[in-house]
């Protein structure tokens, strides 16, 4: 009754930004991400025992703080109710990248956790199960249960029984394709995505126009994924992410994540792309000002080029599409 | 056939962003500003003389620039056909306050033209006429021929005849109000007024829900003033600001003029206002960096203060609303 998964995290092209249900972590909208390869995965061990008294779970070598405790016996007790079995578990995880790698090790902690629990229990969960577990735990980590290039479906149900990721291509479909972080803070956020995007749901005045716009970029970017059109990509990839920034502007208080080396990084990639007479990259931002630059494999060196001229950079990590978890012991 | 007028420049609490026909400056929706106190002036002579062969124009001792020659003529041209008359003019415009103000002088500019020309020819032009010559040189100059808090009426004719201002209340209507500017930069504009509205209309999909929001912002702050409903005011204006900047964002390639300055300052805004227990401050932002706090006069202090924490404060401005322009020779 024990097992061990690794996973890794996944950037988002179009991010999930507002929950219709806070508690299943249900999205007003699909949303689409690449699953980053194993250079950054989280490792977490799961073992359920009779003699446990209750859920114990240690993250990095520290407890888990209340927020994350909850979240865990949410997909423990999803776990759990499909395996028909009233074990407590004790639960070890560790992220292999660290925090300054600019990435949020949320999406592959709680993949890897609803995979390892399951194996655990020697249950025989569908993808799309999976998948479902790992959204409970925290809304991306639905589409960190899939390599390749992810679509996560918002569904409609109001158990959250079809809001789940699927496979768009996988890891080895693109493979020019590279995802260039500048990492500028590796602080915590100013506002934490929870209440950020309840914030931007229940004030911004523009929010509902973003949802009603958002089925045709899900479908642009799908499409250009599907045909490794990286112009479309690229260009599509820019004005999600600036549509996400705009409504968190327009949120009140207005929510601002992106700083002045954010914005340096934004005119920079514009005018390479200018210089270049074509799209050869695009940016994409999520919560924090940290620049996650979609380009082809030739173009590598020019946008590391492009970041190390930026005032206040701190690192650059390189990543490719990668694989969907794996079992490491069992 | 001389005459001097002085006009103040006027700060936009709903800004003029997007011209549904470029060449007469007619806007999209209305835009409601409150004009400055004499403080702030730009002072224009204009001469017609019969021995002219040509318009000339000196903004603050040096030639105009061939984008404000052309609005200059088109000023000129309008007041020349009210008059009958095909007199060519000398111009001389200054201004009273340096860049370093944090105010554009285009609107004071403008408007302190339309009444010297109109002046100079003798001509018995009615506000609303004297609106409209302003605004042909530059939109939010029809503001500035009018004192106190200010609404310009979009208007929906094809030739702008109805695309004027007119005013809300007066420059005593409300003896506590201030406006605290805190000046970040003297910079120009990295994207110029005209070619960054362009490209919002034409490239934002959140803009047209901007419009579709506006009327009611609109009369939302009309009746603040009208009441000297300051917290309703100070919010209202945040809003709107933050939505302008929300649909530059969402522009392609992004319009983003705040900087991490302009940041620090919404966010200790709205920690003062938190700290008070209600909106005792309100922020505005143009096409630049630079923070114009609305407040009551029980607390410029404390906006003074606050302003002097921010990192990159080049100085503060306080100024009160005033009245329209004077004429002072003839």
């Amino acid at each position: 009754m024990k097992a061990t998964a690794a996973a890794s995290p996944n950037l988002a092209i179009i991010k999930y930004w507002g929950k219709r249900d806070e508690l299943l972590k249900l999205p007003y909208h699909d949303s689409i991400s690449v699953t980053l390869d194993k250079s950054l995965r989280s490792i977490t061990t799961v073992e359920f025992s009779p003699t446990n008294k209750e859920d114990t779970m240690t993250l990095d070598g520290k407890a888990a703080d209340e927020k994350e405790k909850k979240n865990i016996r949410l997909v423990l007790d999803y776990i759990r109710s499909k395996a028909k079995k009233e074990l407590k578990a004790t639960i070890k995880s560790e992220n292999n990248f660290p925090k300054a790698s600019g990435m949020a090790s949320s999406s592959s902690g709680y993949a890897a956790l609803a995979v390892a629990a399951s194996k655990a229990l020697d249950l025989q969960l569908t993808q799309q199960e999976l998948s479902i577990a790992a959204r409970i735990g925290s809304g991306s980590a639905c589409r960190s249960v899939i390599g390749g290039f992810v679509q996560w479906k918002k569904g409609n149900e109001k158990d959250g029984s079809d809001s789940h990721a699927l496979q768009i291509a996988d890891e080895n479909h693109w493979e020019e394709f590279r995802i260039v972080t500048g990492i500028i803070s590796n602080a915590p956020k100013l506002i934490g995505s929870t209440e950020g995007m309840k914030r931007t749901v229940e004030t911004s005045r523009l929010y509902q126009e973003r949802l009603a716009n958002m089925p045709g970029t899900v479908s642009g970017i799908k499409k250009a994924i599907i045909e490794k059109d990286a112009e479309t990509f690229f260009e599509l990839a820019m004005k999600e992410s600036n549509s996400l920034h705009s409504v968190m502007m327009d949120s009140y208080p207005p929510i601002i994540y992106l700083n002045d080396s954010s914005r340096q990084i934004i005119a920079k990639v514009h005018q390479l792309n200018e210089t270049e007479g074509k799209t050869v990259a695009g940016y994409t931002f999520d919560a924090g000002p940290n620049a996650h630059i979609f380009t082809l494999a030739k173009n590598e060196n020019d946008i590391k080029g492009l970041l190390n001229e930026i005032e206040g950079l701190k690192g650059i990590n390189v990543s490719v599409p990668g694989k969907g978890p794996e079992i490491i012991h069992d």
